[in-house]
């Protein structure tokens, strides 16, 4: 029997690479997407694989004018259908004031964050409509809740896709699309994000040192058993927003 | 070996019982407290009991001096240590403009929505910090996030409790204490509050007719799968906010 | 001609004292009530007085069973139409913990900011309703917004209060009532709050270090000109929330 | 001596030009900015002369490249130095569902209110930060606040820019230039807007039928009265956030 399609937008080493595994491993066929890197997209899929799972991986610049669209076509007609879309591409780019924060900067972040998921939307609700469901799950952050003051592009951007998302819920819900918005408040404990920005050392340190047994930063595999939480929700209790934080981090809300 | 505790206030047969029952098939020894219908109770625990699992019932009314608390230290001497505890009493009393809405119920709803979690937490959180571990889990609704025009004590009841769970979440999460704030946002299919608000025949009758299959409204056995997740997110990962509402809902925010 | 009358609920030297010589400056006869301190009382009548306005003066507990319908009646028959009413009322206590935080705290935090709007709104809306207008100014805080970790009471009682404004304001715009939730979202210079937390040295230490020009906190007289400018909002533009701070403060979403 | 600027931009028949003439009367010189109408813009801009005040119109796109900016030059290389910003663009396009919203609209939805607002502040703020003051007043709309079915475009662009408002707010107000965010939830009684949107007929009987007195809309010239005093505001008692809308209209959260 053909298995389900997990389609994962922005499947690096954090969030949605594990995401990817962890729907692998429950029986779903995932398709893992990146933009660069394809000796560790060959990585992950070869562990999916390992573990037992199928999985595709796309090296893609999901930005560039129908990459996400040819994809999903191509997906839809040689793999399966898609029932569940992680689309975990973020517009973070670092602590930026406005005077550093350029115009094409900004463009590019809501081409990732916002443009992204709405091309997304036009190319698989409508099949996913036909079909009577599917799952949209997206990765959000704190800058999707409130704007701050070396956040300009990253905050326009998710703020703008929150409000999208809002708006697809409210289309899309009744005919059985289950838009989820994911807002992940706090520091992933991810190499390719965290550890870059930080770089090797003070990453090790942080792991070390934060929290009570090191478990303070968010860790992509926990986040990965709220998504597939979700995905399995009874449509007669769908969550719309979540957040997710690390116990020893406060809320957005509080610093 | 002793079973950890789930504690739940307001255990009815719509979302309280149910939770109670599914912590229970999990491993938990449930307690179930409601303030009316022994003969209820007893058949909730009953139930729990056949399927395999164990349960205690209390009659009680949790807006007395003294009850929540000795009934939390009663628990904890002779049954065991709460690890969760479902706050499930709400302050809904149908709809009321202001010139209906008495003093006494305003008050009332405040008891026993926001004054009660309060005690609760008084009682419980010292005994979970010492134990670096517990979770509290607060059924929530719509009113807690937006007043409307008949909803003078209710959601000044949820709203203050939604506050105080932010509160309590900002002291307690770093020292081991998970408070999730659950807003279920629309109708549930619960017998013994929408069933008598409605009265059994236009209940039976919305059951039929709303959604696609008969599943417009909040089912709580799929609700309370949503809880036993939060319960066993791992500390890096913790939701402190969610929603759950029917597909076929508008999220309030829409309406 | 009878002056229109302005109701200040707590009206000490900062924020209330402060919008009720406004008020009376520009044409009304403002109502002050306090709690304690004649002299204070008279003074600030006295100085409105002396300014050419009119004002009366009360010291009463607001929390105590029928002082705050008392004095709206007696208002009414005496003096005259209420049209404005300020609720500064607030209840804030310092700092606390949980275990710091007594139910008796607690329940009188409710009773003064949360009950205390309820029974004025009791008696008001009804003759403000009959005469098609009326407009109601309610003082808010930052823990209406967000709770914190030694905000229990205070984020509680000011949390519910906001949903009962979203009540009220849901119930009564339509029939010409008008009512505003104002987020005084930062420290207020004023020494009968700020000065008593602080002591007069740090107070004064305070007022001379903070932001530009010394002017950093939140000015009680610059505050007035918002409560008196929300008051005249015609009616096809009214605002229900607003939020205000000190240009040098940042805003609760930043911290 | 020379008087302060105030740059509307999007000054048609309703929010725009009734507040570029509000400022006029006050002392400004208002700058008027629109795409198209040159006779309707004239007309604006005589008006105020008549009326005593002084003012220059400019018809331009702003969505071009370099129109925003070589703007604000010329009119501080040879107007005078912009006090008060009025960013008045929206994004509003009627209601479209989703396979009506096309990539075009999506993207023209955020340029004309979201990289719009961002490009003004990169040229502006660093010129009212070397002066130590400045106003800039983005008028808002229900749409920043929830997604809506038929909003997708709309939402997603005033969402993001509701966040670039706070995230320039968090880096400019400590100096000395406030950001106002201002909702604008409902329809606004403007012939160039809603008046084209319902046609004349249809526009002319709401405006007969809507509330009490006929001032069910919201009628611009009350809130140019709000948007001037925001920017006679304080800097000790600034308001980032505000919402209008008339007496007779719900709130976003009830409806």
């Amino acid at each position: 029997m053909m298995k389900p399609v997990c389609l994962v937008l922005g499947a690096g080493a954090g969030i949605g690479g594990t995401v990817a595994a962890k729907f692998a491993s429950e029986g779903y066929h995932s398709c893992l997407c990146r933009r660069t890197d394809q000796e560790g997209l060959d990585r992950l899929v070869k562990k999916i694989e390992n573990d037992g799972g199928s999985a595709t991986g796309f090296l893609m610049n999901a930005i560039e004018d129908n990459v996400i669209e040819d994809l999903i076509e191509s997906i839809e007609a040689d793999i399966g259908p898609i029932e569940v879309v992680v689309y975990n591409l973020g517009a973070q780019t670092g602590m930026k004031l406005l005077h550093e924060t350029t115009y094409k900067e900004f463009e590019w972040g809501w081409r990732i964050a916002n443009l992204g998921l709405f091309r997304t939307a036009k190319v698989l609700c409508p099949l996913m409509e036909k079909r009577g469901k599917g799952t949209i799950l997206v990765t959000s952050a704190t800058a999707a809740m409130r704007g701050n003051k070396t956040q300009h592009s990253h905050a326009s951007a998710m703020g703008g896709r929150r409000m999208l998302c809002q708006s697809l819920n409210a289309e899309f819900a009744s005919k059985g699309i289950h838009v989820a918005h994911i807002v992940v408040d706090g520091a992933v404990d991810a190499p390719d994000t965290l550890g870059k920005i930080l770089g090797p050392e003070k990453y090790q340190a942080l792991r070390e040192t934060k929290g009570m047994e090191h478990d303070g930063l968010v860790l992509p595999e926990k986040v990965a058993e709220t998504y597939y939480h979700l995905a399995q929700q009874h449509r007669s209790t769908w969550t719309h927003q979540i957040d997710l934080r690390a116990f020893s981090d406060l809320a957005w809300w509080n610093h």
